[in-house]
């Protein structure tokens, strides 16, 4: 039986000039995140790096090495500026090489749309040792090497490949948690949310302030593994919001 | 005279388990990347860390030694969880202290608010020597402690801050950009992407491929600090699409 104790973590990095340039909205790292949570891995640390080599290379070797798991997304498709391959191999210190299945799977998905070009061929490109990730939604596959996940850029594809990774990453408990809004001033309760979260071992809670509809609220978030601990937590926060005038709207505003 | 061609950079250290966990979708990430641009700024990095001291001064010591300005969004509030200032003081090797200035914009904010009790004084906290930087939506200011600009989570009171700062920070030539969109698979064009890139000194061309109406695109982005070598770029990408059969569509898709 599987230690469901131990704390199974990842990290994440976004490739992309785009992302840095403000160009393109990331929306990887919330799907990767929330992903993950249901697999009973925590999602400790995110880089957005540019297209270059020595970028990748130092926050794939920092990252890789103090997390279960390491995911990138971006930089696996055919032109020139795609160098994620390539990096992580620089990496790992292994050559780049043809994944056979990944070349098979290709030349069938390009046998009716004009054949497998040189630069289509790049798309079969994996650090020599890798296996593949089924992508169901376009031709070139995602790539696994050592701990380290390859994903896309475009946030429908990686949803394919993680589609097909679920459940075959070993994790622990997931990650419960429980929202409780309140029109309230965040700063009116932060007494109480200290109090409340150091009451209940194995909880924490998030506070997130918003403006809405010319009023202050706030969302609370209790986080834990443990159901108990977690229901007794949201209810001691819910009575103690009750008890200064400020009713708790369950499951959030 | 300032010296054009100096390529100045900033560094963005997001702060939140909300961003991490998934249930937050960050914003901004791309609100400041694109502010930065118009400032001449170039956004080389970005990490994402949780509500943990250690992981926050990791990050601040790291990239605020390697880019002219370092940004941090989140976990300035007035909860048990806004630890950001008490963690890059610890970065900087500064105390923590109630900065005057601040402590009077907020008892001016909360005099009709119900007054400020000590949870909401704990925004008016900053790293000893540090500055703050105007808030023109909520109470709280943010913070400039030496190179780090410290900002809110939530993005429009972060969007705020930034126009405050629009014109003040120094930097170089902004980075223009031009996009062509075209409907074509980018594998079949790869390289003619690559060898138009190499022969325009300055310029580089990002891919950035979509399905849209059960149709194959892709949207090319040419970037260069000097407006003829972009203008020269774009023009020789668009006739060697034209000559493939490919129809450039300025602007993009």
């Amino acid at each position: 039986m599987t230690d469901q104790s131990r704390i199974w973590t990842a990290a994440l990095i976004v490739i992309g000039d785009e992302i840095l340039s403000g160009r393109t909205q990331d929306k990887n790292i919330a799907q990767i995140a929330t992903w993950l949570g249901v697999q009973g891995i925590r999602l400790r640390e995110v880089r957005v790096v540019p297209d270059v080599v020595d970028a990748i290379v130092e926050a794939v070797n920092t990252l890789r090495a103090r997390n279960d798991y390491l995911f990138t997304t971006g930089g696996i498709g055919p032109t020139h500026d795609d160098i994620t391959v390539d990096a992580i191999a620089a990496a790992l210190g292994v050559d780049v090489v043809i994944h056979p299945k990944a070349r098979a799977v290709l030349e069938g998905y390009y046998a009716s749309r004009g054949g497998l070009t040189d630069a289509r061929l790049r798309m079969a490109r994996v650090p020599a040792g890798a296996d593949l990730i089924e992508n169901r939604m376009s031709g070139a596959p995602g790539i696994k090497a050592e701990n380290i996940y390859i994903m896309a850029g475009v946030p429908s594809i990686t949803a394919g490949m993680l589609d097909g990774l679920t459940g075959t990453l070993e994790g622990g408990l997931p990650l419960l948690s429980t929202t409780i809004g309140c029109w309230v001033a965040e700063s009116e309760i932060a007494d109480l949310l200290g109090q409340t979260e150091k009451a209940h071992e194995g909880c924490q809670i998030g506070s997130y302030p918003f403006f809405r509809e010319g009023r202050t609220g706030a969302n609370f978030v209790i986080r834990s593994t443990n159901a108990d601990e977690l229901a007794a937590c949201a209810r001691a926060l819910e009575e103690g919001l009750a008890a200064v005038g400020r009713p708790p709207v369950p499951g959030g505003i």
